[in-house]
């Protein structure tokens, strides 16, 4: 043969799930997006049409919501490592189970009233082998922005270069963050909120010269105050704030009238690691 | 000739526009995309070309950001009436002016930073004659739910009905309302917060046998709160929660687990009107 | 009473339907988005949460689907006007239906193979009450684009003004267009390929002095070739494509390297209006 | 320092840029999304702001524009090596540079109008280094349905299997495929088009027992046919359309009447790799 089936996984995308504790009158929610994926001994399916190895997709996602019934959800990294184990463990062919997590927020309204919280979206991405796993979080949809305390300057100039530079510009960005852990014990709730915390205060209280100088402070704020991150990813699209220039109208524009931009923009992307980070093994396949 | 034209407008849509007002240290910041739609003695343009009459639509983009500096925006209301009247009285053939204002919230996080406060939006939609100006306001994007409190059953049962009676079911719907202020003398930020307000607490208080319930309830509670309104429409898509079938795997579920559904859903449409309101007039043609 | 229900209706919104038709081993396809809305005796269920007159939108649903198989979809106005039939002959409380379709176009592969044809989806928008019946159709997501024959120039300069007149410029629009029949007897997908070709035609041999003109010419076109259309509503957004300033990296711009710009845009909207049109009833409530 | 930095690049993300080349009447337009990103000596930017390396995004959205004007776009893979071949020699703190360029289809209507193709986007991914440069294609956005030729069956059943086998069903997904390429002498706009037909062909003519099946056969398909392809990388959604049940209203449902599901839909992933293909070098990291 010429040629010959590479890496493959399958699975389920996108299991809406929302469960409903009632502890009495006061209910909690928990709404999340699941998807698993799967892979190891599965080249019969892809060669002749064989599935004597592929576990339904549609099993898979029955799972999600019988687990989530047997086992609640504690956190959505202890849920996917519950799924991802049980894939594994339970399919002989399968020896590499995926599962992603998205988690939405709700603001209580009342006892058993809640509103959607916007756009944030905690993430979570675990592997399961037979002898290990590995699991990152994530947070993507905070969107932040410094009206001041960044400047831009300094930069190199050629040929193509016509870029003003400025000692005092908004700052804005879509915070899309991932981070590794280097351990599975892991308070995960209470880590998910230090870490929220330590990317809002890195980019709230740096003084920028650069998304670049930002985004590291970011990412080692995370390092330094949760010890069980080995490493933080970020990607940090500029969402450019433009001074309108005025002055045909006989007006001057004290950095208050703004255009916000879609396109193009800045994509600043960025990982800040932890000196003695373990490897990474396949924690980020997921 | 066999045909004619009619109802025609134009302008310019969704003009992104932020605004920093700086007081100290503390910033306050105003986040605006502005659609602006002129109408009048338009016919020869579409009929000859001739463009005599046409005020192009990037000198109404101009207008909006000039006027944010030379005016401020105390609130989109009143922004967007001083909008329209500049059009309609500087340009002898705009006979009207529609000016769609949409607010997107912030929250603090320092004296000058901010974050994104979601999906909601506040909107305006605002008409100005030479002699009369109308104001509506408006609401989007604000997901509620209630996991208890909702029935729905004794509805008619036809040949392709299956649906079973519901004693205690999720009821969570996408907010999209719009109200007709009768006057132009109204505290527009206070009066947003209370319909705002009224919104939430009529979804959140209603034990509701059906969306429409819960609707005519949302709607009766703002005119009840807001004197100078005098109509609210709402349109509420029914978000379904379906309780997954788990008996399958040996399961039972109380209520707890359930399948967030995408599409199709139930969608309800329904109007509450003061019954002294006044004639609608041009209110709901922004 | 202080206040009152006003316009209100409800239904299933985005029933996702495809069907297949076999004949032999050569299939054709159908891929509608179907969305249904009624009214009529439905106070009780605003008021006290009565259902006895709601006929279920899961019911609306189920109905969609089954008539799809008992009836076929000879055209979606067809399928439309026999669905809002059924509602309003068969529920005593409903006494108008609203049906609005979706179709999307698919190209044919092979015999049973075909590819998605794109983001063009024509529409319809159908009201039934017990004694008359109107029909509209439509077309969205057609992006058009002429590389010359546009000029815009002529136009009146206020203090805001600051745009170049142009001799020469692009022209592109995505066509929003609706059309309303002045009667029932329609070959209906005769009467699409018409009206769409017209519409294309009408964009691509105007010379463009304004888009006003260009919408008018294609609104035109449609009046002129298919005598069942009574009006044509347009809404074209002016993609604006800006010819890049090359100058400061000592190149000119032939009008040959442009930007595409996503926001702001201009907003066109305008009608085109038989002189004899009927009465417009109830023709735009879909 | 107890912690570092890691990967990090940044550049100017989706600038949209329109060609059009006139050749006396009858013009051709280039519709493309670019987006570049350069990486190198760029600690200083991270740890103190210093930006004395870093080329403004801004000037590299120049650059893009600039040099569609100086060189044409006679494919994007040869485009994207221009510009990210400029980078890294123009740039000394430059070692590697992505770019990432998305060709949007237009139908000819006239010498000089054009429609959108649809959904399908062309891609290409391209890294350059000072001494060597990988090029990848893509497609994206192109949706296929074969309405029979399609079983699943044969799979395993744990506990929470519920799905029946089937032996004939509508098989549909939104192809997203990525090549590496192992030369750089390449026809690329040929190759292209050589490889989107086998992509299609090898869908409508494979006899599918599994969605797996599928893929394989698309991307062996390619490699059979374009001997510079190393391997192909294919992302299929399971586009689900289940047979209605039709059977609560008196009906039988002979495969015709189809609900399209939005979501959870299956997911697979594969690859198809030449035997003797060369090491993939930094090929899919743009």
């Amino acid at each position: 043969m010429k040629f010959s089936l590479g890496a493959n996984r399958y699975g389920k995308a996108e299991c809406r799930l929302v469960r409903v504790v009632r502890d009495g009158g006061r209910h909690e929610i928990t709404d999340l997006n699941v998807s698993t994926s799967l892979s190891g001994d599965l080249e019969e399916t892809h060669l002749t049409g064989d599935n004597s190895a592929v576990l339904p997709t549609d099993s898979q996602k029955n799972t999600v919501y019988a687990f989530a019934r047997e086992f609640g959800v504690p956190s959505i990294e202890e849920f996917a490592l519950r799924l991802g184990g049980h894939f594994v463990s339970s399919q002989e062919a399968v020896h590499t189970a995926n599962v992603r997590m998205e988690q939405y927020g709700w603001n209580r309204l009342g006892d058993h009233s809640f509103s959607r919280a916007g756009d944030e979206v905690r993430t979570a991405g675990v592997t399961v082998t037979s002898d290990s796993a590995w699991v990152t979080g994530g947070l993507t949809g905070l969107t932040v922005m410094n009206t001041t305390d960044s400047e831009f300057h300094g930069f190199p100039r050629d040929a193509y270069t016509t870029l003003p530079e400025t000692h005092d510009r908004i700052l804005a960005t879509a915070v899309d963050a991932k981070w590794r852990f280097s351990t599975l014990d892991v308070p995960w709730n209470a880590a998910y909120a230090m870490i929220r915390e330590a990317l809002i205060s890195g980019f709230v209280e740096t003084y920028s010269l650069s998304l670049q100088q930002t985004l590291f402070a970011m990412g080692s704020r995370v390092l330094e105050k949760v010890p069980e991150v080995a490493e933080v990813r970020l990607a940090l699209p500029n969402k450019h704030h433009f001074p309108v220039d005025l002055s045909p109208f006989g007006m001057d524009n004290p950095n208050e009238i703004f255009l916000a931009a879609d396109r193009p923009y800045g994509l600043i992307e960025g990982t800040v690691v932890r000196d003695d980070a373990p490897e990474e093994g396949l924690a980020w396949s997921s």
